[in-house]
This record gives C-alpha cells, sequence and structure tokens, in this order.
C-alpha cells in the first residue's frame, strides 16, 4: 500500500508543497515543532534514509540545502536544523526545523497547530525565498 | 581560533577515528546518546551546515551514509538516526545515533558515559565493517 507521503507526492492527499525536483519532494509537516517545519521526502518510496540509493539519496540532501536556504531567510530563526528518525512513517523523511534553541527540536514536545489558511501563507513565504 | 573539530582533525586533539575522506571526518562523539554515537565533520572548518559549499556538502552526506552502514552492523540498533543542530560548537557537525526509539535521539538526555578503552573498542568494531 502506498505510504501517505507517495499519497502526498501523487497529488491523494492535500498539502503544503515548497519544492518539487527529479526525485525529491518538499511539504510542510501539519504536526510541526516550529513554524515552517518542512519533510524532505524521495519520491520513490523507500522506507530506510541509508536504503536510498543514488542518485535520490544525493538529491535529496541537495532539495533539503535549497529548501533550508528558503526556511532561513523566510521565518525568522537561529539555524535550520535536521532531523532523520524514521520510526512511524515507513516512507524515509528529512525534517527540516528552523530553530532558536536546542529544545525546538524535541520531538517529545508537544506539536504545534496551525490553520490550512497559516500553512498556506507559511509555505508561500518559503516559495518566494526559494 | 581553531574549532575543537579542527583540532582533533588535526591530531592536536586525541579522537576515536571512524573514516576519513579527502573532505570529511568522522569520529565518537565522547558524550554520546547511544553506543556507536558518531559526528561527521567537514575538514574545512564552517560554522553553519547550509553554508557548506560543494564538492564538501556532497562528500559529508556521503561520509554520512558509508558510516551509517557500519553503525547499523556493528551496533545492534532499529536505525541509524541523523540530527544537525549547531547550536554549540561553530564547526558543523551531523550526528549518526543508534536508535531503538524516539527518545534515544533526545538532546536532552543524560549523555553516555565509556571508558577510553571501550570507545576504543567500539570504533574497532565500527570500522570492521565499513
Amino acid at each position: 500500500m502506498a505510504s501517505i507521503f507517495s499519497k502526498i507526492i501523487a497529488g491523494e492527499v492535500p498539502s503544503h508543497k515548497i519544492m518539487e525536483t527529479e526525485h525529491a519532494f518538499a511539504f510542510l509537516d501539519i504536526h510541526p515543532l516550529h513554524e515552517g517545519h518542512t519533510l524532505v521526502v524521495p519520491k520513490i518510496e523507500t522506507d530506510y534514509l541509508f536504503d536510498v540509493q543514488e542518485p535520490v539519496y544525493s538529491a535529496l540532501w541537495q532539495c533539503a540545502n535549497e529548501v533550508a536556504h528558503a526556511l532561513g531567510k523566510a521565518i525568522p530563526c537561529k539555524r535550520v536544523g535536521v532531523v532523520v528518525i524514521g520510526l512511524e512513517v515507513p516512507h524515509a523523511h528529512i525534517h527540516l526545523v528552523p530553530i532558536h534553541e536546542v529544545s525546538d527540536i524535541d520531538f517529545s514536545r508537544p506539536k504545534l497547530s496551525f490553520t490550512n489558511e497559516e500553512l498556506r501563507a507559511t509555505a508561500e513565504k518559503i516559495k518566494a525565498r526559494l
């Protein structure tokens, strides 16, 4: 069965897309740790990041780099942090999280909640800086 | 002034080296979250990961990939997780952490303590799987 991320990539589940390349797809996390929290995933469904083959593996980190630069310009933060855990959705995903301090990237914290309109506005801000 | 990581790369500060390539250097974190917790850093001192230029940026993620495969074979774990925060040492570093559950990658947890001999043995186990 297709993962939730494959359904997002296919447009069967709506998302706030930030960027799409030949091999990678980036969209807002709907349970963000911080405004602008973005997921970068391979279009080919692979469970574990380190099983993703070339050229997709490099394309993922290239996409993450471009999105991180746009995030850093669009969302006030000290850094854009990177996390890959991969114990939940069986489709590799890189979390890009604007952070001010270490605790901003603590996945045990309660997630934030934004309306669809707020997420749309955030996505527009980020895409304008790509 | 050279960062602690530049001193490690130069051999001025001892470390348990896992792997070295033209552009990247990987060594055991001495304050690990889990046995085998490894840092991958660029040899050229750059504060922020997303300021690291090519070909070094890609070389870092390539090195991380090779080390993660060896870690996954050498250290019992479900996954090798990835974290880049970068608010402390001003020299970009990728954390590779063997994990069983999400809380294994919580940076607010107390760090583990291993003797120098234990770290040496861990490094040998990982290097044997490279």
